[in-house]
């Protein structure tokens, strides 16, 4: 105990990294792995431990060489979001939707800390993933825990990436106090604490980008823990109430387009109209003129013939 | 010590709430009063402060009538980004980037927690804010700290809130790394983990929302600290790097009426020259058709009254 802990409340919340988890290599049992380390690290009951997809996915195999970067992101795209070429040749930026719901740069697609000449994928199924190391690792300790696998994501309008939980297992991501009240007895309308994304963000804290340190453990939130919670999905909000599925140019070009087409049209019919209206009356002239003469004509050589 | 620690790396990251902060009223010293309380919880060189905005709020006598709100959510909007209308008659989501950069429901202005009939502001500057706070800690525990002011924010794409730092001071709040290199020795091209966020978010964990546990000290992250950091600012976007200035909704309206104004114009023209085109056959055809039966009856005329 240190001298601060006499002095109040015991810490509510400690989040550490779990040491000397080796590299990990295709094939590997991660599970198991991660279940020696996590004893030796003293995981507890109601812990959680917030593992980094790139470890996960490494060990799926889900490598793939880098000069076949551009067709995997492509693959892992169920719908582009936005893009932005840069200036001076830089990579384009693509925002897109993945076949896991998240929305993110490169549909997650990493290049970083990952094998020269190689890339990653997400992990195929991130909750699977999650509940195979629950299981693991609950059958080394003896006691419930909680397991969420965290990435690393953008934000729009802040700048730089947290951490976000894209799959969990045992372990509630969603705090949902809708319906709640406040500790003035008011109502918590809309109150929903992302729990897993503030946990996945408090682990990278602790591992950090550059440190090598792939599995937190995250201790104090046992209240969180669930057996039948459920998995990544309940932090993607459904697409009917996401006010921000296309990037601002990327719906304006839409709309453009749609307005253009209408615009179009209505402007053919009105243009239309008006021209025809000019059109008569030159045409009427003109055909007055030539009708004219050619009566006349028509008639002098009747007058003529008679 | 437990006995984990003993078996593992010491723990790296230490959150707790703060108890004993006594309710706060308009006028009161807060950065007294938490300095009081961080003495009491036993704050040591290098922790940090995560404080919610409410409280700076409540202090800095933010408070206005619940009946005045819209007229405040309107006073703090710098640009309306995106609004949904709800059926049923729920109130209108309106999504603001508010006066301090930030991206919010309803300008930040906040109806949780807060007095019956009343609804709270964000702090004038929680930058300045923050810094009072510090001096106060600083002043009171001899040695450097950090502070953020935090506020719970809703994200693109994603359900639930998190915490997020809206000012600091003494701390850094976005780690760039961008131009290091990974454990492989890999350029970490784009990544800037934003650590403030990451702290608000850690430190939401032990506040929690109806807990009334407004500060809570996070530490183990020293290395952040630098008495010359920059503010809130330097986790908001610049303009033109934010691909998501406007909801899709906002944004394909308006490339609907700039495309409408264009087809239009383009459809007029062409509508235009169409139709002349057409009227001029009819009239010719209309004007031939009267100028030869004139033709014929003037020259019928002349022929009698030769």
């Amino acid at each position: 105990m240190t001298e601060h802990e006499t002095a109040s409340a015991p810490p509510a919340l400690t989040v550490w990294g779990i040491p000397g988890l080796p590299g990990v290599a295709p094939g590997d049992d991660l599970p198991r792995l991660i279940a020696d380390a996590a004893r030796r690290a003293g995981v507890e009951p109601g812990d959680i431990l917030a593992v980094t997809s790139k470890i996960v996915s490494k060990a799926e195999g889900r490598v793939v060489a880098a000069a076949d970067r551009e067709q995997a992101i492509a693959d892992e795209t169920v719908r582009v979001v936005a893009t932005r070429e840069h200036p001076g040749g830089a990579a384009t930026t693509r925002i897109v939707e993945n076949r896991l719901g998240l929305v993110m740069a490169a549909a997650g697609v990493d290049a970083s800390n990952t094998a020269a000449g190689t890339v990653l994928l997400l992990p195929v199924d991130p909750d699977e993933s999650a509940r195979r190391i629950r299981r693991a690792v609950e059958a080394c300790v003896g006691a419930p825990v909680g397991v969420i696998i965290t990435d690393t994501a953008g934000r729009a309008w802040r700048e730089g990436q947290t951490d976000i939980a894209i799959g969990a297992s045992g372990v509630h991501l969603l705090d949902d106090l809708r319906g709640g009240h406040d500790a003035n007895g008011m109502l918590l309308a809309v109150t929903a604490p992302a729990v897993g994304d503030e946990i996945a963000a408090a682990a990278d804290l602790v591992k950090g980008k550059a440190r090598g340190m792939p599995v937190a453990v995250v201790r104090g939130l046992a209240a969180h823990l669930d057996p039948a919670a459920p998995g990544g999905r309940s932090l993607i909000r459904p697409a009917a109430e996401d006010l921000f599925r296309l990037g601002h140019r990327e719906a304006r070009a839409e709309g453009r387009a749609e307005g253009r087409a209408e615009g179009r049209a209505e402007g053919r019919a009105e243009g239309r109209a008006e021209g025809r209206a000019e059109g008569v009356e030159e045409g009427y002239a003109a055909g007055y003129a030539d009708g004219f003469a050619e009566g006349l004509a028509e008639a002098g050589d009747a007058g003529g013939a008679s």
